[in-house]
């Protein structure tokens, strides 16, 4: 903004006699972080100019006239010549300033029986709904580099753990689309939202609705909207596309958190599974031997970041009177920043998720024998012990391998005897970890078999969405 | 719980030396809120006895027996006579015990190749699959008398207010319905959120899947499900359908906080527009005079503890490692607590709005001639007036009007031409608050016109939802 | 950052063989947001100088040339002359980086004992640290605006509410001096928060404290701390001091929301108690007449703002791992957010209540006699009926006054006695405002003599703070 | 509460035509969670009597018979005699209706000049300020416990990590100290939480003060809280001290969760550092082997239990006008909640320290000579060369230990001298882990002399603080 002006009047300055006092400016103005709507302002504003004259509001010429003025704004924004005023609160009173400076008087014609507040919430929406296709390509590339990773470890062994405590053996395929999963059920959400954004307001003046003939729903196609609002009270304080986004956007840094815990425990020395490619990674200052997870550290800690967004939108609607309140400036910030960071962070961690390998001999080595303790009792269960008590005689036999330090597969057969007489020599060839996966064949389990289905599925999943993009 | 009692041996003791610590059962237990999914919990069970069953594992008269020893619990549930013990840590392990003593051993047979973890899960959904019937009927109800309110006040005029400033006049109908559209939008959510519910993980075991032969889709549908999770590692821990769930309802809780907020306002003395029915409003133990609103200050109190569950989960959820971890226990309170606030809170509101009536008189006295000032511009605008122009030149007249403490109605037309010339004696005509409403007729408008359009749409929603129930 | 640039090496490069992804770096640098620390950083790095001459650990005249150094960095700061790096990673890399370009060799002798981890700690307390005496003095300037008004109203009558409706008679100064007690907590918390965080962790190195003979005690003096952290896994990521100031600021902030809503509700034409000064106030885009509190609704607005940042830092710290970890650089942009919040509030929140006036005329003639039902009941009890029944009994008198549409002081005596015989003439001395509000003299009551003395301890209480800072 | 009886009438009955709708009293009645506060609004009612009484509002028979009343009521709750009934919306009016039948008509005079609005505020500051002291006691016995083992372990050797990665060694008991040192702030935020709470309201009314001359600080201090209010429209909807406890607690659990998230990693199989006591872990229903740490889990996530309650509570007060508003009875059951997981957890916990064991072997073979590079480094430092250039020649060195598999201490002499000629022999002699951490003497640090002298400080902390329980 420059500095050397006179504070330019705003737009409402009619009935007022004083200027603004500088403090109120600093906190009202809204330019410092919506000028990033200046291409849907202008967008908007072209098919507004065109509504117009369509219901005759304005000629065909004026129209012609804005439309063209419009345009040349559009490019002045594109090769960064476009100067804000001091009197420019906003992306769109700047666009009305200089409209006037470009096109003269009839500029003063496009605002006729619009509000900025039928505007503001248009042109955000117009924003968001052309970024969450952008946000779910950068989500299918996670998905892809996932899907690439688990199709090359369909038969890799790793321990698999509940409470971070070793279960039982898993695929490192099937871990990977655990998280590929989790993907698609937010890229829903997101099309949801859109679904829920790209409803257009316009058309309905500060509150009340236009008096003017608007074929609203021409309008909005015109716009790349797909329908109109029902009610315009409810327009021009409707902000549940902006929850919805946030909403989905946390639930997803919730999703990616927890895979980055994954990794971040499976990359350390004590699990081993995973390396790090050193291009995601970063030193110390201090210590020289480090490599640092940071990507995934600040993938998990983001995750707070677009949490708070939701809870502070949320706490700011409350319990607002119906239309639109100053209060709804605060929409934007978070918005923009969620996708902001979704779109600074998935690409980094695509990145590193292309670029991790695995160990599979380490991975393999972690598994240890009482991962198996639920085969042992499955053994018993198919000789018709049900399965609670085979449980309770598994139990004894795990608890006799703690205190004799023998693996289960090392107890002898008089041990196993002893605990029920059912065991039989047949028991020691329960103690196959590769058997033990292959056996986890049902829909979704763990089996090879199942998760080739499984990442068949991704498959046919991810060309369907990525080739709608 | 009976206090007289050995603590029982909980079902995973085989290994144990020792007893559970009671500071442990007292944190760890889960029967204290979890009891209530007793009906869930008995009708997953008998359809996976089935599944056993048809995939062999156990024999059809095993399975009869199974779900002749479920029906007859279940029985016991609804009779008051079920009893916990001291060993039940949660509702699946009372009713496993139960069923133990009702059946005899073929009872460990119900829980091969089950895991609590597949279960608890399966459980949840299915409850809350349930549920959100439930609270979307109870919604309608919201909304029907939402439209029964707005059907009589389709022509009674009410100033319409932005920041709580008088803007421009509405009608009643117009603001009821703005309620009734944004209602419409949280049933779509939970709609949404009951399809990504009643997708069913059983079968996932605790987290590899299952060995045995089980149909997992079969099972689903048996259980009243839609479909089966893809990924047995996603499957134990997803809770992707209560945030779903929480975030629906906290952004519900929103807008009936702005409903409520506007309905104090308006029923308060200094508006005037709505007097609340006596029973739906309480009284003061010190003022004798008092008659307050709290159902609608808890409606907009209760938005905040609903947006707190949802926060608290996120935060829960956040950087856990995959599959089932204990922190996940904690989703279930915060579950229950929502469904029954909405549908403690959904009722009392319905009543309220039934019950209130509108002051119309008072109403149209409230409206003031500030209000057309936007019609003043619009009929300069009408004379070719560029609209930014004649809003300043608007602005003028308003200011002349306050400086000479004059409505605008009344100020001559030399004032007004010595503004423009453009005024004319016709501008008398604009002050008629009837005449600027019924002029805002576009779709979404305010004109009792457009208003009777959007109630047959909202008739024609409410038909199409209300018997899908 | 210059464009034209090699990228230049990280401070922790050794042992790396390959270069940063440009993905992590755009995702893990901070330097867009804390090169606001510049100032914090160079001191703290002057007074580590000094700490390593003092033990020797480096000579004096190197301490010198670092001091030298480092405050020339800052001239460069002062001056605008400072050109970051595309190597930058964040404002101490920066500076070290300019350090060795200004002074040689030796500049890599200041990070000796020293890690960004206990570096970063030290310089955002250190900043802190003087924000908030800044931020308190804000709030002074609030108080001392209320403060003002108040001295004005002392006998100035008003409506009291609860739940927003009227309840009782009381004084505008009692209602204005309600937020200004509210704002000592506010200061208080605030000063707590600077005792928590002037605590120096300098010297904690990396996580396990520093092999180098340290004076930490008098570093963190020479520093302006008030002393040092007790061990060192602590004291790298204690963020506490943060959060601290984040649920201060929260709380705050639902206080100044509070006052934000009377303001608004009062200064509408509905209640008209209160005028605020068109330099703090806005207009309409699209109506003339309007003019909007949009200081008051932004108020109210970023109580959500700060909450969400709290919210979300609670849930970026939950389940970290000890000492530092990646996640604890999202503790930066939230603080300063709420430090700039503060101090871009506060003042037009100051301006806006100096330049309100109060419409005393209006404020008295909305006093109904509703408000004076607990008068009449306390009547009744000093003719010795107890408090309950009196109020049953004033009840049964609103009651008929409502049905009669009469006033309680028009309700005939044989009304009164008709309800109870202890009625009697001197019933109708009652119907005095003023009266009502003098007798709730008690301390802390709204009666002109209690404000009095509220006013005079608010007066010592400001002197006492303001002067200090 | 009895269902066979007609709905008696509340206590504000009085102007009421109709009965209070079934819906709203389910909605609003907040017996079934305050019913709690018994104890304290009979504490608070004998002291209001009493000063009813001193002020020569009633007799001091009235006040005796009022106090016998009381008393005999509390007996009645102590043995569980205490009926409830349809009527009663909460405690309070629970207790009046109860004291009515008891002390007959007298009991009407205990209302005298108070309102429920103080009445509620007052007791839940006393219930809270009696429950502050028992949470600090519970945290220290968490203190204690960690205190007893750090005594244990101040020579113990372990890894220490930043970011998960090996960093440094540093001794166990520097590790539990860590923990101990954040609950010295929680400590301190409740007892200055207690210091706000203890603040009494008594005496405000509704919202204007009380007429009747009451000694308000003598009643105070009559109920053992340490000063009075200074506004009474602030005094009753002052839930200040409700967030300081939650703002609180939320920072407790984020402290706990981090000490959980340390264990369950350090007491896995691949960390093996901690064996948990089996009475402080469980099984699993499926699989017979596993030891889940289930108290860290729930530790951890409760955290976000409590955070999210913080959160909505914060919500809820946002935007409220002045004085009492409904809203404000959502602050309780949060409140509730808190102490009692608090109350629930910090025992179990307790119990889980004191109970778990180290091994020391272990946690010494989990070191690797990689954690020694800073050491290297500060060795080149002794020689001479700056810190900096120290750094990146060990990175060469580390990059070669990789690259050729060789630890720092293996590697040739010439090949130190190829990265630089400083390097000497006497580099083999820093590959020592105890030295190491021993050099890290400085206040605070791991050495076990620093150590030693942090659990001198924690002993007389600890001494001060429970004494004064």
């Amino acid at each position: 903004m420059s500095d050397h002006q006179e504070p330019s009047k705003t737009l409402w300055h009619g009935r007022y006699q004083s200027e603004a006092d500088q403090s109120l400016r600093k906190l009202n103005d809204s330019l410092p972080f919506d000028q990033r709507l200046f291409r849907e302002d202008i967008v908007c504003s072209v098919g507004y100019a065109k509504a117009l004259a369509a219901g005759g509001v304005i000629s065909e010429s004026e129209a012609q006239a804005l439309e063209n003025g419009l345009h040349s704004i559009l490019n002045e924004f594109y090769w960064g010549q476009f100067k804000f005023e001091a009197g420019d609160e906003d992306i769109h009173t700047a666009i009305e300033r200089r409209l006037g400076e470009t096109v003269g008087p009839v500029s003063g014609k496009l605002h006729t029986g619009r509000s900025r507040n039928d505007q503001v919430a248009t042109d955000t929406r117009s924003w968001l709904g052309h970024r969450i296709p952008e946000v779910n390509g950068s989500i299918y590339k996670v998905q892809q580099a996932l899907f690439e990773q688990a199709k090359q470890h369909v038969e890799t062994l790793m321990p698999g753990y509940t409470h971070l405590r070793a279960a039982q053996p898993i695929t490192a395929a099937h871990w990977l689309m655990s998280t590929f999963w989790m993907l698609t059920r937010d890229v829903r959400r997101f099309e949801a939202c859109r679904a829920s954004t790209l409803i257009s307001p316009l058309g309905s003046g500060a509150l009340a609705g236009t008096p003017y003939p608007i074929d609203r729903l021409a309008l909005a196609k015109s716009m790349f909207f797909h329908g109109i609002t029902e009610n315009s009270l409810d327009a021009v304080s409707d902000r549940d596309f902006i929850v919805e986004f946030l909403s989905a956007a946390s639930l997803m840094m919730v999703h990616l958190s927890r895979f980055a815990e994954d990794v971040i425990l499976y990359s350390s020395p004590q699990f081993g599974f995973i390396k790090l490619d050193e291009r995601f990674t970063t030193g110390s200052s201090l210590m020289p031997q480090k490599q640092n997870p940071d990507v995934l550290e600040l993938t998990r800690g983001k995750a707070g970041r677009i949490a708070g967004h939701l809870a502070g939108l949320l706490n700011t609607l409350k319990g607002l009177p119906s239309t639109y309140n100053k209060d709804l400036q605060e929409d934007k910030e978070p918005l923009f920043d969620a996708v902001d960071t979704l779109q600074t962070l998935l690409p980094a961690l695509t990145g590193l998720i292309e670029t991790m390998s695995f160990d599979p001999v380490r991975m393999q080595a972690s598994l240890d024998e009482g991962m198996l303790a639920t085969d042992v009792a499955d053994y018993l269960v198919a000789k018709g012990i049900p399965f609670r008590e085979a449980h309770g005689l598994v139990g004894q036999a795990v608890r006799r391998s703690l205190d004799t330090n023998t693996p289960l597969s090392k107890l002898a057969l008089e041990d196993y005897k002893a605990i029920s007489p059912i065991f039989d020599n047949d028991v020691y060839a329960v103690f196959d970890f590769g058997a033990s996966v292959a056996k986890r064949e049902a829909s979704g389990g763990t089996a090879p078999d199942a998760v080739r289905e499984q990442i068949k599925q991704a498959e046919e999943w991810l060309t369907r969405h990525s080739t709608s993009v």
